[in-house]
C-alpha cells in the first residue's frame, strides 16, 4: 500500500507544476517531458478462466472478484524476479504485459525468452529462449518452438535450445520469414505455424528484380548510400512464394503457386486438420481474388474455394477464421455487398450464408464463445463514428449489443463468452471501463478517468456532419474553437488533413480524436478543423472507392465542403485559412493549395506524395492502376504539373531517408518549383524516415507552428 | 554602315523600354532577359604585328590605324563563311573570337575544328579537326596536332585526321589528360606539348583509392546514384603521375616521380630545348615545394632546381616562364618574401636575382617584348584595389608604368612590346579603352562607355578603408547606400560576404565591383555592405595566411570591424543587420551568426562549408592541415558544434548535387539543428551543383531577397 500512496503523490505533483497553458512539449508525443494529458485506462484483464479480474498497476498485480471493488495484492516484480532468479533466468526491470492463459498461469515475453509461469507456485511451465539478434518471433506453444529471423534468414529454436536454419543464405535479395508485399492486404508477419506445431509455412520474397532506391546516410564519415528495394508503380514487382518446413522430417517444400509470379499471396492460413494451406491470391491488378487451397505436404494446388472480382479493387485483409468444431466451416470477411461483412463458408468453399448485413461495417472480430455458438464482433452498426461490440449468433445471425454507452469501445471477452471488459471514450468522456455481461448489462464500473486537461484551458471541440457536394454522403468533421472563443471576433483556420484510405480521423471518442497539436493551436487562437473525405474508411465500399483512378479529386471536393461550411461562419476569417497534412495528407495539402489557390493562404505538407508513379506498387496500383493503364489519372494527380497554380505560402517537409514516400517526391517538386520560378519553403529531416519521431517531433511541430505564425 | 545604325537603334530601344526601377531579372545574370547593365568594352586587338587595330563588332571586323578613329570594314561572317564553304568546312553562325597571329593571318576555333586563315586571301592555312565527343582540346600548331580527351582517355588528332589513342582504357578510376588535384595550384589543364610538338606530357590520375561521394539524380525514373570521387580531408588522396608520349616513336614513358604518391604535381612545363620537364612538386602537407627536373625521354629524375618551405603553406601557381633566347633562364613567381614577386633563375636552378620587390604583388605576367629585354606585368603596386601594368627591365628591374588613370586595368601588349591596349574601369568610370605606348603615354582614347544605369536610380556606392582590430592592416570595404538616401533615417544593412582565399570583392573598378543584386537591394531600402577580410588575396602573405589552421576566426573578427563601423553610423539600424554569402561566404555567414548571435537578425548561407573534415584535401588541408593534425582548429571551425549559439533567422541553401561543398555539409547542419531543437530555414536546389546557375539563379536570388524582406 505504501507504493500506491507514493504514486498518487507523484501524479499530484506533476499536475501541480503544470501551468494553465499547454506547451508544445505537452502535446507532442516523444518529447522528453512525460505526456500527462492522455486519459490512462485501467490495465485490467480476465484472470484466465477464473471469474476474476486481474489489474496490473506499475509493477504490481492485483486481483478483484467480479462484483466488488475490493482488490487483493497478488504479486509484484520482486516476486517474479525471485522466481526467475531461482531458475537462473535474467532479471526484469519492469513488469511486462502478462497474458493469463488460465486462472493460475500467465505468459510473457522477456528479453531472454518466452515464459509461462504458474502463480502462485512460481513454477516455470515453459521457457523458450530468444536470440538477441533475432526478430519476427513467432512462438508455437504446442511444439514449444519459436520461429524467428536473423537478417534475411529464418530459424527455429526449441525448448531444449536446439536451433535450426529453416531457410536462408540466398543473398541480399532473398528474404525468408518476413512480412511481404509491404504490409498491405492485412499482412503483418511472415511465418505461419500449423495448429499442431508440426510444420511452419513461411514467405520467401525475391527482390532481385526490384529496383534499388538510394537512401543516403549523411552521418557517415563520407555520406553513404544505403539502398532499399522499392518496387515503383508500373515497374517490376517482387516475387513471393510460400515454403512449408516440416519440423519432424526437417524438409521444406514450396507451394506450387505458379505464374504470374508478381501476384500477391495474402492471408495465409492453415486448415484446422494441419493438412492444407489457404492463400487469398490477388492478381497484380488487384481486382480478382482467388482463395486457393494447397496441400501442405506436397505443395500441390488442390482447389480454388471461391473467388471475388471487383470493377475497382478487391482487398482481402483477413485470413479464413475457422469455427472451432464445425468441420472446417470458416468465416470470411468481404466488402462485396458494399460493406465489410462476415460470411460463413464450408471447408470446400461453398457459401453457407452471409452472417452480418447492413449499411455498416464489421471493423474487428474478437472471437467465439466457448461453445462456439456466437462470434463477437466490433462494428459501426450504431454510427460510423462509434465502435460497439456485438455477440452474433452463428446459427441465426441475431445480434446482441454488448456495449452500452455511445462512443468508441475497446472490449475484451472472457474465455467463456459470458463477460466483457469494455473501455470506451466519447467526445466528452475521457475513458470509462466497465465489466459487462455479454447480454449488455453492466455489472460494475471499474474506472472513470478524470479530464486529464483539468486546470488547463482547452478550446471547445465539436463534431459536425456535413454533406458531399452531390448530397449522397454525410461527411464527418471536427472543429476546435479557440480558447476564450468570442463569436463576434474573426479567427484564422488551420485544416489538418489526412484523407487517405484506411483512415478515420474523426470519431466519437475523447475530444473527437483531436490531436494535441490542434488543441495547442486553438490555444494560440486558431480554429482547428478536420474532415474525413471520401476515400477514408468504415463508411462502405462506395465511399472508399470513389477515389479510384482519380486520387486527389473527390477527396479535395469533400474537403472544400468543409471550407464552404467554415466560410459560412461569421467568426471565421476566410482570408486566413491554412492547411497541414503528412504523407497522404501532404498530397492532400498540396492538392488543395493547387486546386484552390484562392482559398489557402498557407500550407505545410510533410512527406507528401507528389507523383504516384514514384509510389510503390501494392498501395499505389490498388488506387491508381499502373501509369500506363491510367495516364490521365496519373497526370491529373501529378503535383509536379501543378506548381504554377500555387499561390499561397507552402512549406514542404520530408524525412531524407523516407522509405515509404521516397524523397524523390518532394525533391522533384522543389525542382519543378525552381524551374517555374515558384517560391516554396522546404525543410528536410536528414535522419528521419516517413515520420519525424521521437523528440525531434517537437522540432517538427514547432517548425510547422512557426510557419503558420509567420505567414497565416 | 547600315548595320551600325541598326545596332545603335537597338541599344536606344532597350534603354527606352526600361523603367526607372531595377527588377531582379535586370540584375541576375542567366535570366531570360538580356543583362543590359554591364558596361561593354570595345573588342579591340592588335592586328598581329601590323601597327593597326582590329575591332570585332557583332559579326564584322573593322581596322583602324593607330592614330585615327577612322575605321575600315575588313570582312564579316558572310565572307568567312564563303571561305569555309569553298573548302568544304562547316558554316559559322556567329563570328568567333579571332586571334591575329600576323597582319594577314588569324586563327579561331570552330565547332568542327581549329582554323588558321589568311586575310584577305581567304586561304585556309591550317585545319585540324575537332572530335565532337572530345574535351580538353590542346592544339600544337608546330606539329599541327590537337590533343583531347574522350571520357577518361587521351587522344591525338593530326592535320591529316589521323587519330591515336595515347592513353586510356584503364577503367573508371584512371583518368588521362584531364586537369588534376581539383584545379588547385594553378592547374587548369592536363596536357603539355613540348615546344616543338614532338612529344606531349600528360597527367594520369588514379582515383581508385579515393572514396566515392554519392550524388543522387532525382530526375531519373527511380532516383539514381551518380558517384563522384571526392578525396576528403585526412583521407586517401588520388595519385598522380606524368606520362610523356613521343609522337614519332609512339611510345609513352612515365616520369619517375616515386613516393610518397599522394604528392601534388603542379605547374608542369617543358624546357625550351624539348629535353626536360619541370614539375613543382608539393608534399601532401603543402609546406614544402621542390622544383624537380626530369628527363623527358627516359623519365629519369635529373635534379631538384630549388625548393621552398613555409611554416604555413607554400602554393606554387605558375610554371617556370623561360625567357626567350636566354639560355634557359626562367622567371619564377613566389610569395617567399611576403608578397608575390618575380625571380630570375638560371636553367640549373641558381637564383640570379629577385626582379620585383615591395609591399605589393605581381598579379599577372603578360609576356616579354620582342627583344626580350622587358617583361610586362600587372600588379597592385599603386594600390591593392587597383591593377596597373608595368614594363619591367629584365636587366635592371626598372619599372615603367604603362597604364595611367586610377582603376583596374586589363591590358594587351603589341607583339613588339611598344604599344598597349588598356581598358580600365574605376568606381565612377564604367569602362574606358585607350591605346598607349608602353612608356605610359596615351596615343588615343578608343572608347568611353556611358553609365549603363543611365535613367535608373541606383544607390550611391562608396569605397571605405577600415582597420583590423589590432591596427595592423587596412581592410577594404564597399557600401551601397539606399536610393533616395536620407541621413536622418535608419536603414537595415545586408552584408554580402565571401571572405575566402583567392578572392577580392572590393576593387576600385566600376561601382567598386558591386553585385547587381546589391544595387537591387539598395533600391529596396537596404544598405549593402561588403568587406575583404584577412585570408583574401593580393594583400601579401601575412594577410592571406593569418587564417592558417583557424578558418573563421580572423575573417569574422575583420567582418566585425565592418559591423562596428556600420553601427557607428547614425543612419544604420543596428537592430536590423543581415548577412548573406555562398560557399566560403556560406561558411562565413553561419560563422558570423553563431559567433555574434546578438548582432545578426537574419542570414542566408548558400552552399556553406559546415565542417572542414567534409571538404577536399587540396584546398582544405592547405588551410587546415589534416583533421588529426589540427583537431582544435577543426573543432573551432565546425559549425555543427555551434548550432546552439544560433539566435537569428537563418536560411541555408544548397545545390543537391554540389560536387565541391558536398551536400553532407548542410544536411548534417540541419540534422544538428534538429537534434538541438534549433529552428533554421532550408532550401535545396535539386539539380544544381555548387552554384545555382542559369535562369534558376533568379529563383535563388528572389528567395534570398524574400527572406530578408520577410524577416529583416
Amino acid at each position: 500500500m505504501k507504493k500506491r500512496v507514493l504514486l498518487l503523490l507523484l501524479v499530484v505533483l506533476s499536475i501541480a507544476t503544470t501551468n494553465a497553458q499547454l506547451t508544445i512539449e505537452d502535446v507532442i508525443h516523444g518529447g522528453k517531458t512525460f505526456y500527462n494529458y492522455y486519459p490512462r485506462a485501467l490495465n485490467v484483464n480476465f484472470k484466465g478462466d477464473a471469474n476474476q479480474l486481474v489489474i496490473q498497476r506499475n509493477d504490481s498485480v492485483f486481483v478483484q472478484s467480479f462484483n466488488s471493488d475490493a482488490e487483493t495484492f497478488a504479486f509484484d516484480i520482486k516476486w517474479l524476479n525471485e522466481v526467475l532468479e531461482k531458475e537462473g533466468y535474467g532479471e526484469l526491470r519492469r513488469l511486462p504485459r502478462l497474458t493469463w492463459d488460465s486462472a493460475t498461469q500467465f505468459a510473457f515475453t522477456g528479453k531472454d525468452g518466452f515464459y509461462t509461469i504458474n502463480q502462485p507456485s512460481g513454477k516455470v511451465e515453459l521457457f523458450v529462449g530468444r536470440d538477441s539478434k533475432g526478430a519476427n518471433f513467432d512462438l508455437n506453444k504446442r511444439s514449444k518452438t519459436v520461429a524467428y529471423t536473423v537478417g534475411n534468414d529464418l530459424y527455429l529454436k526449441s525448448e531444449n535450445d536446439e536451433t535450426v536454419l529453416v531457410a536462408g543464405n540466398e543473398g541480399n535479395d532473398i528474404i525468408f520469414g518476413h512480412t511481404v508485399h509491404r504490409n498491405e492486404f492485412g499482412i503483418n508477419k511472415g511465418t505461419f505455424w500449423s495448429p499442431d506445431g508440426s510444420a511452419i509455412a513461411f514467405y520467401r520474397e525475391d527482390n532481385s528484380m526490384v529496383s534499388d532506391y538510394p537512401l543516403v546516410n549523411v552521418e557517415e564519415r563520407v555520406a553513404k548510400v544505403e539502398n532499399i528495394k522499392y518496387p515503383m508503380a508500373g515497374m517490376a514487382s517482387h516475387e513471393v512464394t510460400v515454403g512449408v518446413y516440416n519440423v519432424t522430417s526437417k524438409k521444406t517444400i514450396y507451394l506450387k503457386t505458379g505464374a504470374p509470379k508478381d501476384r500477391f499471396f495474402t492471408n495465409v492460413c492453415w486448415t484446422p486438420d494441419n493438412k492444407f494451406i489457404l492463400i487469398a491470391e490477388l492478381n497484380r491488378g488487384q481486382n480478382h481474388m482467388q482463395l486457393k487451397k494447397y496441400d501442405a505436404a506436397t505443395g500441390e494446388y488442390v482447389s480454388t474455394l471461391f473467388e471475388e472480382k471487383d470493377d475497382r479493387w478487391t482487398e482481402p485483409q483477413h485470413p479464413a477464421l475457422f469455427i472451432p468444431g464445425k468441420n472446417g466451416d470458416f468465416i470470411w470477411q468481404s466488402q462485396k455487398d458494399g460493406f465489410n461483412h462476415l460470411y460463413i463458408y464450408s471447408s470446400n468453399g461453398q457459401l453457407k450464408k452471409q452472417l452480418t448485413k447492413g449499411n455498416w461495417e464489421v471493423t474487428n472480430v474478437l472471437g467465439f464463445d466457448k461453445a462456439n455458438k456466437f462470434i463477437f464482433i466490433e462494428s459501426t452498426k450504431e454510427e460510423a463514428l462509434e465502435r460497439h461490440v456485438y455477440k452474433v449468433s452463428l446459427a441465426s445471425g441475431k445480434m446482441t449489443r454488448v456495449t452500452s454507452e455511445a462512443g468508441v469501445h475497446r472490449v475484451k471477452i472472457s474465455k467463456d463468452g459470458r463477460y466483457a471488459l469494455t473501455t470506451f471514450s466519447s467526445l466528452n468522456v475521457p475513458s470509462k471501463t466497465k465489466l459487462n455481461d455479454t447480454r449488455g448489462k453492466t455489472i460494475r464500473t471499474l474506472q472513470v478517468v478524470e479530464n486529464p486537461y483539468k486546470g488547463i484551458e482547452t478550446g471547445k471541440v465539436e463534431l459536425l456532419k456535413l454533406k458531399t457536394k452531390d448530397g449522397q454522403f454525410d461527411l464527418n468533421a471536427r472543429m476546435v474553437l479557440p480558447v476564450d472563443f468570442d463569436a463576434t471576433k474573426k479567427y484564422p483556420v488551420i485544416v489538418y488533413v489526412y484523407g487517405g484510405p484506411h483512415s478515420q480521423m474523426v470519431q466519437n471518442r475523447w475530444l473527437g480524436g483531436v490531436r494535441g497539436w490542434q488543441l495547442y493551436m486553438a490555444q494560440k487562437g486558431y480554429i482547428a478543423f478536420t474532415l474525413d473525405n471520401r476515400g477514408t474508411s468504415y463508411r462502405g465500399k462506395e465511399f472508399a472507392q470513389a477515389i479510384h483512378r482519380q486520387l486527389g479529386q473527390p477527396e479535395v471536393e469533400d474537403q472544400m465542403q468543409g471550407i464552404e461550411y467554415l466560410k459560412s461562419l461569421s467568426y471565421v476569417d476566410a482570408e486566413r485559412i491554412g492547411v497541414h497534412g503528412w504523407s497522404y495528407g501532404g498530397f492532400m495539402t498540396v492538392s488543395m493549395m493547387t486546386q484552390h489557390p484562392e482559398v489557402f493562404k498557407v500550407g505545410a505538407a510533410g512527406g507528401p506524395v507528389i507523383d504516384w508513379k514514384y509510389y510503390e506498387i501494392m498501395y499505389g496500383e490498388r488506387y491508381m492502376d499502373m501509369p500506363d493503364e491510367n495516364p490521365q489519372g496519373y497526370e491529373q494527380a501529378n503535383l509536379n504539373l501543378k506548381v504554377k497554380d500555387l499561390k499561397g505560402r507552402l512549406l514542404v517537409i520530408h524525412g531524407a531517408i523516407d522509405p515509404v514516400v521516397v524523397w524523390q517526391h518532394s525533391l522533384t517538386f522543389a525542382r519543378e518549383c525552381v524551374k517555374n520560378r515558384v517560391q516554396i519553403d522546404y525543410f528536410a529531416y536528414p535522419r528521419h524516415e516517413h515520420n519525424v519521431r521521437g523528440k525531434d517531433r517537437i522540432h517538427l511541430m514547432e517548425k510547422v507552428t512557426r510557419y503558420f505564425d509567420d505567414f497565416l
